[in-house]
């Protein structure tokens, strides 16, 4: 749904001009909301309406306002984008838009383009020649580039609703209470995946640790298996348990199979860092058949990509980490291309630094045992989040059980 | 295991007198802690030694203390009990002894008469013609009751971590984390009711709304079909979105099959109450065909007994509940009796009630999606409550399965 | 504000007849919004539109209705309320209208009147001699009582936020977040507490045993001294502690001055509970000299009216303590009428159970250090609530400096 | 305190010899545990004694340990440490030693060395030329390094938690209830500080962002003013919400001095951090009088060392962040060095990255509102970890009261 304000002002703007008005807009199936409405009550007082006009696409809000021009509406923000040039590498010009993480299109000399890698608090850089226009973070704009300044020419789409209530989907969407039935939210998760694989988007996985400690590693390299994970982020943490759990049969020193704690097993994640370095990488760990079983294991199996970013509460790191934040989040944002729905497991740190890749439209499941993780993560300003305050382990589980029975 | 002290001390306490005690004491396998040795340097210093002496039962180490007071060794709290007269009912005589809820004896003229009716915070009423003792809330103090006074005399057990730990039971004891292996912690707990039900002790279930609100209604009702419920605590609302969901297929208008509200759902509630006060109470409405499903219509249909305790909050109530907090402290206090395991599910109020009513020996698992509310419960000073922060729901699928699979 | 919906239909409905409308509403001042509107493109299509219209008093919205008709508009909700009698004591008919706990206006006859003692889940009570109408909960209702049933007739009010967000009140509504200035909302708190104290408005304040054992006892004693508490809710536990504290120096055993344990110190709330059922209460405790510092010595001493309701985890209880549930109840009704603003601090049974009691026109203030309580809490469906996520401790502490700071 | 055991077995072993050990331990003011007594009941039984020998220092220990070899007393763990060769930088031999966070000696040739720089999850590096060893975390092993393998003449303090009762520091230690008295926590935290600068000890300030969300950045900088930071750490957050709020009077677009939502707030840390970017850095904006107040303006101006660690959640980042984890890792533990104190203010991430590199001889006190947040940075198996359940707004409002106060 993309929305604009027209204003209608001046003596001549009564009953019988509003209905006009309405009646065109109603007449070309769009929407309206009456924002303000001054009519003066003798013919002298000035009146005043302004009217907001919603359209499912950009190009039909356009026809509209075209129509309504004609009819002594105007636009409230109707002017073309202000461009400044980048005078440093990493700095943007005072003053420059910041983006949101909503469908934006800015207005090139009267034309509507849409922003493309659309992602929040970046700087909207403006290719004249070829009226291309994409999101770029601070850090990474060079000298030269051209950025929008302010607001004006600037429309943001706003998120329509409807769509997904329809499909049933966002029944779940703003109240995270623990106290909900969640084998029906998991259900719907699970079609809602289904229908992502459908159509050929991409499913992305981030997780925490909490997924190996619960001994729910297993159930996500199921899915792994099974195809449901195209691209996977985690941290440090996530991929030495798992390796531990691989090569040792414990999680942080716990033995999974039986929840004892293993002799010296406080020693035993530094043992597993310790041998994926001296072999050089989990993949190597996998191709010298000494990696065998586990999350990393099914990713490397699969050629599923991932991303495990560092963090300074790391130990070791392993060989596939990427130490630095700025390439970390380079990495993360190539693997959203593409990712039409994200699973979020258990880490506040790793869920939000992938929200703020996400464009709003991508949808998000949070889930986390902590409702206060769970409302952060959630509050992304678009009914597209979904928290579910839960166990990584059995969410993990009845998923598993969904998909891959759905499957047979 | 109960547990005394002993000192020696004086001129001709010396390593050798030391060490004829440790013999004497390791030669009838008692277990003993030297807790404090001043060992004079010269013949003259005058040395001390404090020695706890255990010993699996209170006769036993009647005998082990006996044999050390020929050795010279004096018991550090010997004494017979001090007795005060109730003047007012319901006044305690000030001094009086204030119980814990672990097994306690009290020395009559010498002899050690166990302490009936265990619980905490309670006067210690004592029979002294029939030499019995037992545990009695202040408000149901008579005039002329015989009351210990202070600590003179009383010898409380110290709690046995090794029996329960060599049936592996309570590894999971201290650790309330959320990142633990639920099913490892589900399979322990369905062996602990197993074992329970063999040896014919009762299963107490505390259940607060949370279990109908996550649809696990049935998975509880399933089990007291199965007979795994045994006595049954709860509130008001329990029984009343149970109800509600027999009914008419929501809890607080949720509907249980699909998620979606449904209209006026929120009356729903109260259209429940009203139905069961019209017809006189939850038996009535199983005896009229009314109340067919659900947990409350299982307790009825088993002939379980059952506590609906009443709160400020309560809407209604259901005529079986009973308002009155004393009177439902009374049933309550009645309903443990011989009850061995007790679940408490997502309830702080009634858990903590029922928590202060039981003996320390009575196993609790307290079952919370609140890892506060978990710890705040588990920490009962006994290593017999286990804490599980996790979904309820969950928990008790995975124990129905776990229990009612292995029956078959 | 209060709100009806008209509507327009028929084949003369087109946008000069809807401009006329929307005319007529404007200059009556009053608001209006179009629900929907199919204006038909033809002649002879028919064409339909539906207004909601809001005025700010039940009254001059009949007026502006009253216009409306008179240009063919139909009023979508304008019968006369249905009434069923009561056939028996404390049970209401099949089908009765269930309340909220917003102001609420039923239609006797053409004329509507107000609901008095509004409370949410009660049943409305008309006696249609008088044209009077009031919420009575199910358990009071009387054989022969006239009740109405279902919602014709009935108009709720919707909650106006503007008014209290011209006086900077509610910038803290929604948002329960940890992360925001305390000592700012404290402020808000503070001034807002002046304004019903100088319109002789009633403070109700709400408490839990937090309060007794942050030590934050003498700043609401403080505040009770200076007038700025006018009803108080609490259970037996703060009595008890606070009690305990006054006359041991310690809450819960733990010494107030330096934190430290006192030895035996865990039965010191016994003891507190003991000489106060010698006694006979509270206030013969400050009537003999004994009770000399503390919440409840401030509020007899004071004569504040307090409500201390029992429940099943209470010790004792001490006599002040209305131990049956729906007593306690009618004693909390009671006490609310009259009140403005309700502060709740950090329980949550009494809150739940005093907000369940309260209009939503009340101010409430939530504070607890447990997010998820607040956000309970504070989810009334009203602007009203607000949720401060904060210690109890440093909330009264700095609220006694704002209001007894501002009076000096 | 350090600890070892000595063994007694064989046919001679009986209660005269134990006493004599006994005796002899007793009279060198050592301490002793019998772990374990089997004494034979005839003289043909084999006896078995396991002693647990405690000392002040760890050279004593060793004369205790030489004067129960002469009585025929084995030590348990007597050998000397075994070697091994890094053959790959960044990878340790199989089977490496590693470290925990407390105060650590290896056996050289039977003499104790103490390892330096003691950090958790280290391996061990050996100087036989200089008898010297030193912690180094696995990835800054060089090839070549000797490093220790196994526990074998590894001896490690056990934590003496009488010296810092004494003092009334450690009342606070294990329970981080939120249902405390705050006030008397700050108060012997301000007590601590105050000695640690006393003699010169070092107080680090770990910092997350709610510092400045909250308000409480103008008592962090006051606190920074008087003296009481010796070193810093934080992340990019708390640094781009603090310039923020010097440069335009909000954190994260919330104005900090009423509380409202400033226009296009939501664009200001993008501003803030744009603008920093621009002059170069935090330092440069101070020297160009452009940063003219809050937390980080102060580190710069009383020279405070501070480190800034990236993570992938940063915007911006500021170019006076580390975005490589491994050299924030690097430059953290370097501020570390004499530290004695460490503040914890809400945050995880940095507070556990922080506690992973500090000996646990270091007091920390961790503030933070989510008691789960305490509860995992308190758990350090030490109890120089307190954890304060607090805003941290009145927490620092307190402490600097309590500090700056008692100052003058």
């Amino acid at each position: 749904m993309y929305m604009a304000e027209v204003e209608l002002s001046g003596q001549n703007v009564d009953a019988v001009l509003l209905s006009r008005v309405i009646d065109a807009i109603a007449k070309m199936d769009a929407e309206f909301n009456l924002c303000e409405t001054r009519i003066g009550r003798t013919a002298d007082d000035a009146s005043y309406a302004r009217i907001e006009v919603g359209a499912p696409t950009c190009e039909r809000l356009d026809e509209v306002i075209g129509k309504l021009r004609e009819l002594g509406a105007v636009p409230v923000n109707g002017q073309t984008i202000t461009l400044a040039t980048v005078t440093k590498d990493g700095v943007g010009p005072e003053g420059f838009y910041s983006s949101t993480n909503i469908d934006t299109y800015v207005n090139m000399n009267g034309k509507w383009v849409p922003v493309d890698d659309i992602e929040m608090d970046c700087v909207v850089v403006v290719d004249t020649a070829n009226s291309k226009a994409r999101c770029c973070p601070i850090a990474s704009l060079s000298k030269g580039d051209r950025v929008v300044i302010g607001h004006g020419g600037v429309r943001v789409a706003s998120m329509d609703r409807r769509a997904d209530e329809e499909r049933g989907f966002s029944f779940m969407g703003s109240d995270v209470s623990s106290e909900r039935q969640k084998s029906l939210m998991v259900r719907e998760i699970a079609r809602e995946i289904q229908a992502v694989r459908e159509r050929n988007g991409k499913v992305l996985v981030v997780a925490g640790p909490a997924v190996i400690h619960t001994g729910a590693g297993k159930h996500l390299a199921a899915l792994i298996d099974a195809g449901y994970v195209n691209v996977f982020f985690a941290g440090n943490a996530v991929a030495v348990h798992d390796v531990e759990s691989a090569l040792l049969g414990t999680s942080l020193g716990v033995c999974l199979k039986d929840g004892t704690s293993a002799p010296e097993g406080h020693m035993h994640h530094m043992l597993a860092i310790n041998r994926i370095r001296g072999l050089g990488g989990l993949r190597q760990a996998v191709d010298a058949g000494i990696l065998k079983e586990g999350v990393m294991y099914a990713l490397v199996k699969n050629n599923v990509p991932f991303v495990l970013a560092g963090s300074i509460r790391d130990d070791g790191p392993l060989p596939d980490v990427i130490t630095d934040s700025v390439e970390a989040q380079k990495a993360m944002r190539q693997g959203t291309k593409g990712v039409e729905i994200a699973l979020m497991l258990s880490t506040m740190l790793h869920s939000i630094a992938t929200g703020n890749l996400l464009p709003a439209r991508v949808k998000t499941i949070c889930i986390d045992i902590n409702p206060a993780t769970v409302t952060k993560l959630a509050d992304r300003g678009s009914h597209q989040s979904i928290g579910v305050v839960s166990d990584v382990e059995w969410f993990l589980k009845e998923l598993r059980s969904n998909l891959i029975e759905s499957d047979e």
